[in-house]
């Protein structure tokens, strides 16, 4: 975009060269003041921070890969398999997703604070993703072998070499203050802050260590240790809530209002969150393409052998597959045309929808399972009508979760939302439609399965393909209400006291109080 | 960032609801004029267009995973089976990637003249991505099965679907020109551009028809015509340049400026190419830690078994693994840091950068192909060795098209690229040796493995990781030259024409007349 473009130029504002004869004088002159104070080189952090948003999404969403790609038997009971999956794969997908989480939120605060880069923080800031990337697999061999220390060794060094090279960025950006965000540069007690984020930065690798000398003697408290880790920003912010409760309702000091880019519990910034669930979403629609590049195309020789050299009837074989990859296409697009409906109403993103958020993503990330289950077993089946009813169930978390986040948003700050989704907003109705799409659909699938045993794989995989045409479907009803409404009250221009029967009636939450 | 919070917010220019007593009137009121003409629900596009660009960009490098994953024995020799998998799997890795980038070349131009969806759009432009994430696919069927029609039939019809889906969003936008383009918007031959980009658009999906029609009869003619459809923007630049040249220097008439969105041989968007390239590095990047979690977390019987309880000797085994992962991400990590310091001062990008942008990611793509031919083989085998020298040649290869990108920014106009960086900049000297270092590197190492038959898969792997700190010595060793220079200088107040020498001499291109 044109700002961006803009905002690197501003960086470097100085001359163009000047003519050939006094070229050599603005060549030395331009390196004196200014180079010495490695000012020059500054950047925008907005590409850096767009590439770690997608490593990080992508990583996130990568530990599905060895739940979907499990192996279950025809004769086994789903359920049965299920159980011993949910013991181990699912577990560590979901403690992996968080945990990176973490880490990524960790990621905006300090480059909150940090708003500049140079070649440095660049390279160090490649460092600390290069761990990051690595905790996934730091974190299936703790689940693979939880009586083994050598896992949980693995993932604390990583944890406390992330945060060695925090604490290195920190350092150096305070060494150069131009790189630092505006309201901390101009502050006069900068080394108070910096020692403020230091410890908050070296808090979650001192845990760690804390949690390796325990994993020699007396490894649960390690676990412990780590899920702290985790739950720690919720923790201190309730901790606070009720120390500040105890004491009566202590003002916010002026002060504080300088740490607000590095309060765990502050706002989220909202184009980060928008830029992670793309990346989010983006994997996961890519992942059954990936699956069915590599797996279904067929042998040359078997298809010489098997199908007389017809390669129609060998793929018709592969007919379910690709159902279901449009199938899960179709459901993921949506899944995140809502969301981009939704966040183009938010103005604020505050810490508990980025919560919703995070585990809505983190059932968007579990997609890839339903569509390997509901293909997998033959039509009619006891094991497909149970995967089926799988696919609903994360559907609908995806969906309920993203609703969260508008609730959250209503119940919030009056600021967290654009004035046309509030209650009695412009938009609200149809809104409200859009996110209670999802959820009502999986959840009437869901009783469908439970009424029908007819119900199959194809006929789900069909639906999933129509419900683009139920939003469209959706606009057209709540266009022709509007126009309804219109017809009838604006003529006779009744008052103020008939509308809220036009109001979703299913709507507990409101904002009455203006 | 701030600016797109800003930009949402201006197409929803109007009030906060109004207070209690009048919120019904504003209610109805807020409806009446805007609502009618869909004005309200338009969007601005850039999240939309930023998720095209990660889906786009995973899908053109999925393909590379078949080709990593083709398993060579250990008793072939690595040339003969890399030879057969030249023949498909690489051809169709290439091809695809070219296909897809093509896809998105039009897709930025589509875009270019539709500045502001609404959610009718957004959900034609997910259909759209659905078709072109499938394109790989049946790209692959064709190159398995070249003799068969079926996988032509499948490509044509797709990319018939996709033109015919941009026809009707081009169709959509003209008939509600608030999305358009603010120049299109403005003009008053609207219907004239209309069919011009209609025209451009369906281009395409005519020939593909041919191709199909010639499928039936004569199979050689279609591939031909695909090979159109890929390069049709270069003959068609090249034809135009030759009708020129022939009439004579014709001038741009005024009106032409106005068609700049949607000439394919325009520049490109910048930051579209940003976030395309961001994607594919951030997947190429990933792609490593997908294959090492699933493969190499040990099965808990067979640690038992085999190393009688031992993970750290089961883990040893993966040794070269891990160093391969670290090393392989290193190099991904820093191609990116190249390519971001490169374009950190490109203002603006032609098509000629675009192509060998293009070129340098193909061969990026490929890095993961590198990473598993390198630990794949027994140390000091002869396949070893030539592994390296095959990583070593992707690694040149997209180290030499990043630096093709910067010569032909400054062989090209004068605005394509910041003073800083041009011929006698100030960060001059400092881009063109980070821009050569990695294929000074490759081409070293690639020199070593002919000499030393000693040189393994480890040592190789070390070097790439500690090329970052070449990185960090470079900045070093500039700063140092500079100083040194700035002391002999600048008390000396030399004249002119001493300063050329300390240009780097082997930049044979300059730009001196200024």
């Amino acid at each position: 975009m044109g700002e961006n473009e803009g905002e690197i130029v501003e960086h470097h504002v100085e001359e163009e060269p000047e003519r050939n004869g006094t070229r050599t004088h603005s060549f030395l002159e331009s390196l004196t003041p200014s180079d010495r104070e490695g000012n020059s080189s500054t950047q925008s952090s907005h590409r850096l921070l767009a590439y770690s948003d997608a490593l990080i999404s992508i990583i996130a969403t990568v530990m599905i890969l060895p739940v979907a790609h499990t192996k279950i038997e025809d004769d086994e009971e789903l359920k049965e398999s299920l159980q011993n999956l949910l013991a181990t794969k699912i577990a560590v997908y979901l403690m992996t997703f968080l945990i990176v989480t973490v880490a990524w939120a960790a990621h905006i605060r300090l480059f909150q604070v940090i708003e500049r880069i140079d070649d440095c923080l660049a390279l160090l800031n490649l460092a600390c993703m290069m761990l990051i990337t690595f905790l996934p697999y730091t974190f299936s061999l703790m689940a693979t072998f939880p009586e083994n220390i050598l896992g949980i060794l693995l993932f604390c060094s990583c944890v406390i070499v992330i945060g060695l090279i925090q604490a290195i960025i920190v350092t150096y950006g305070f060494r150069q203050p131009f790189l630092l965000n505006d309201q901390i540069q101009t502050s006069e007690n900068q080394a108070f802050y910096k020692w403020h984020i230091l410890k908050v930065i070296l808090r979650v690798p001192i845990l760690c260590f804390v949690a390796i000398i325990f994993s020699f003697f007396f490894s649960p408290m390690s676990y412990v240790l780590l899920a702290i880790v985790i739950f720690l920003p919720y923790i201190s912010q309730s901790v606070k809530w009720c120390y500040r409760k105890a004491k009566g309702q202590v003002e916010e000091s002026p002060d504080s209002m300088l740490f607000y880019s590095f309060h765990p519990n502050e706002p989220l910034s909202k184009e980060r969150v928008e830029a992670f669930s793309d990346g989010v979403y983006a994997i996961v629609a890519t992942l059954l393409i990936l699956d069915i590049c590599e797996d279904n195309v067929p042998d040359p020789r078997e298809v010489q052998e098997k199908f007389r050299g017809s390669l129609i009837e060998a793929l018709q074989g592969f007919g379910p597959e690709f159902l279901a990859y449009f199938g899960s296409f179709a459901t993921v697009g949506l899944l995140w045309f809502v969301h981009h409906s939704l966040f183009l109403h938010v103005t604020k993103t505050s810490r508990l929808m980025g919560l919703f958020n995070t585990f809505s993503l983190a059932f968007v990330g579990g997609l890839p399972l339903a569509y390997q289950l509901t293909h997998e077993f033959p039509r009619n089946s006891r094991n497909e009508l149970e995967a089926i009813q799988i696919s609903c169930v994360i559907i609908f978390f995806a969906g309920i979760f993203q609703m969260a986040i508008w609730v959250a948003a209503l119940f919030g700050e009056r600021r967290a939302l654009h004035p046309y989704v509030r209650y009695a907003g412009r938009d609200h109705a149809f809104m409200f439609a859009k996110l209670a799409l999802y959820p009502s659909v999986a959840l009437g699938t869901f009783l469908l399965t439970c009424a029908l045993s007819q119900f199959s794989a194809p006929i789900f995989h069909l639906m999933e393909v129509t419900v683009p045409f139920a939003f469209l479907l959706l606009r057209l009803l709540v266009r022709v209400g509007l126009a309804l409404m219109r017809f009838v009250f604006s003529p006779a221009k009744r008052s103020a006291s008939d509308v809220p029967e036009y109001e979703d009636p299913r709507l507990p939450f409101t904002e009455m109080v203006n």
